[in-house]
C-alpha cells in the first residue's frame, strides 16, 4: 500500500500527491511509511519562498512567476498556505480560484494548505509537503505564505530564495511590520507599484538595508528591490532577473548537502514542534499542571521553575 | 534589590515597571524573582485583547477605547506588539508615536513590546507584562497585537474579551484570511466603516458565524459585530458598551479562579515554548543531529523517529 502510494507519486501521479498530503495532513501512519521511502528522491528542486500581507497581491504575482519558469521548461509545484475557516475544514480561496490560468497545464501543480489547529498559523505539515512535491520531480517549488508570524518565518528559512511582497500606501504601519523580514528577504517586491507612495516605500527599505548592512556578515549580497505590477505585468521580467540572479549564487555559493541539510533540518523542526504542542495540551489538561498553576498563583512557585516542570513532565 | 524593584512597582512606579519589563524581556535572573514576588498581586485587571492586520486602525481604536474606559475612571495599561526592526533593537512605532493624547494622563501607560528573535512573531514576554500591569493595579490592561499567527492567537486567548479588526475593501483575501480568528472573536470590529464594502464585510461575518454556530457549544453568545470609524469616533460607543456586555457577561460566568488559571496557564506554557525553542536551537547545531539529518537523507529514518529523537534530546 505505502509502495503503491510511493510508485504512484515518483511517477508524477497528481491524485496519489493530494492523497499523500491529505495523509501527511492527518498524521496518518501510511504517510510516515511513504514520507520516509520518498525522502532519498528528493533533493533538487529550486524551493522558491512568497511571503506577504493579505491584499499585497501574492498570488498573483505567484501566477505571473509560474508563467515565467514554464516558459523556461522548468515544472513548477505550488504550495499556497491559506488560512482555513474553522467551519469549512479547508482553504476558503481553494485551488480552484487561485491560479486558474495554470489549471490545464500539465507542468504545474497547485495545492493550498489549510493552517488547521494553529488558528492563522502556518500548517506545520509544510516542509514534509513540499518535501513530496520534491521527490515527484517538480523543478521549482514555490511556497506561497499570507502574513508574518513565527512559523511563516520557518518557511521562509526552507526556501532557497525568498521574496517579501510590500505594497506601497497602506501607511507606516504596514512598512514598520516587514520590517521584521528585513534580514531574511533575497528579493522585495514593491507590488501595486502603480500606487502612490512607492518611491517613498522603496527609500525606506534602502535606508533600513543600509543601516542593517554593516551588522549583517551572513548576507553574501544586498538584496535586490523590483517594483512590480503583477496585475499589469510591469516589472515580472526584472523580478524575474533577479530571481534567476539570486538562484545561481545560492547553486553556486551551497553545496546540495548544505541546502538538503537546511529542508532536513526545518521538516524534523516542524515534526518535533507539532508534536511537543500536542504534548503541552496533554499536560496542561492534568491535575499536577492545575496544582502548578494554584502554586504560582500562590507565589510559592517561580513562574520559571514552574515551566521547567512543565518541560520535564514532556520528557517522560 | 529584588524587594526594591518589586516594591516601586506595586507603588506604580512606570519606570520601575519600565525597568522590570527590559528585564523580562532579556530573561535576566532579578525579573524571575521580581515576577514571582508580584504574582499574589495579580489577577483583578480585565484583560482586554485587540488584534488585526497593519492597516487596520487598531492603534487608533486602542486610543479612542482607553479614553472612555478613563471616563469611567478606570485606569489603564497596555501593551503595543510591534514588529521589530532587527536593527533599531526596539520598536519602529515607539510609545511617544502611539496614542500621544494620553501621554500626559497618569493613569495610562502605555508599553511597546518588540518582537526580538522570533521575528514578525509575538514577544514570548507579552504574558509576563500583563502580569505586572496587573500587580500594579491597573484595571484594564489592553494588548494590542498585529496581524495574526500562532503567538497571536495565544494572546488573545490570555485575554477576558478579545476584539477582531476588520477593514472593508481590502479584497477577499484579508477577510479569508481573518476567518481563522472566527471561533475566537468576541466582538468584531468593522473599523473604516465609511469605505465602500462594509455591508458586505459584514454580511460575510454573520453568515460564517451562523454557519459556525452549530458546532460551537463553547460559546455563550453570539459574538457582536460593531462598525466604527476610529478616526471620526462613529460607533465608538456602541463598540464600548458592546465591550462592557461582554466584560460583564464574563465577570459572571467565570470565578476569579478560572480567569486566573487561564492567564497562569498562558504564562507558564508561553515560558516553556521560548525555553524549548532555544534548546531546539542548541540541539540543531549538534553532531548528532547532523548525523539524524544525514541518515534522514538517506532514508534510513523516519522523519517521525527523527523528530522523536530531538525531543528525547530536549529532556536531558
Amino acid at each position: 500500500m505505502t509502495g503503491e502510494l510511493r510508485e504512484a507519486i515518483l511517477k508524477g501521479s497528481r491524485r496519489a500527491a493530494a492523497r499523500l498530503m491529505r495523509l501527511i495532513d492527518d498524521d496518518a501512519p501510511q504517510a510516515r511509511a511513504t514520507l520516509t521511502a520518498l525522502m532519498p528522491y528528493a533533493g533538487d528542486a529550486y524551493i522558491l519562498g512568497v511571503t506577504g500581507n493579505p491584499g499585497s497581491g501574492k498570488s498573483t504575482l505567484v501566477s505571473r512567476l509560474i508563467a515565467r519558469f514554464r516558459e523556461r521548461g522548468d515544472t513548477v509545484g505550488c504550495i499556497a498556505i491559506d488560512p482555513t475557516s474553522p467551519f469549512s475544514g479547508g482553504a476558503i480561496l481553494g485551488d480552484r480560484v487561485r491560479m486558474q490560468e495554470h489549471a490545464e497545464d500539465d507542468g504545474v501543480f497547485i495545492r493550498s494548505v489549510a493552517t488547521r489547529g494553529s488558528l492563522g498559523g502556518l500548517s506545520r505539515s509544510t516542509p514534509a509537503m513540499v518535501q513530496v512535491l520534491d521527490a515527484m520531480g517538480f523543478d521549482t517549488v514555490i511556497v506561497e505564505t499570507v502574513g508574518v508570524g513565527q512559523d511563516e518565518v520557518e518557511i521562509i528559512r526552507l526556501a532557497d530564495t525568498s521574496l517579501v511582497t510590500l505594497v506601497p500606501g497602506l501607511g507606516d504601519d504596514i512598512q514598520a511590520d516587514k520590517a521584521g523580514l528585513m534580514e531574511i528577504a533575497d528579493v522585495f517586491v514593491l507590488n501595486k507599484s502603480d500606487l502612490p507612495g512607492s518611491q517613498h516605500l522603496k527609500r525606506r527599505i534602502q535606508t533600513m538595508l543600509s543601516l542593517h548592512q554593516n551588522t549583517d556578515a551572513a548576507r553574501s549580497a544586498a538584496p535586490a528591490i523590483v517594483a512590480t505590477s503583477a496585475t499589469s505585468g510591469d516589472g515580472i521580467d526584472e523580478l524575474f532577473a533577479e530571481v534567476e540572479i539570486h538562484r545561481r549564487s545560492v547553486e553556486e555559493d551551497q553545496s546540495r548537502q548544505t541546502r538538503l541539510q537546511k529542508r532536513h533540518t526545518h521538516l524534523i523542526r516542524a515534526i518535533a514542534r507539532s508534536e511537543l504542542e500536542a504534548r503541552f495540551d496533554e499536560h496542561v489538561r492534568s491535575d499536577r499542571f492545575s496544582q502548578l498553576v494554584d502554586d504560582l498563583a500562590a507565589g510559592q512557585i517561580d513562574p520559571y521553575k514552574a515551566a521547567s516542570q512543565l518541560l520535564s513532565w514532556l520528557a517522560e
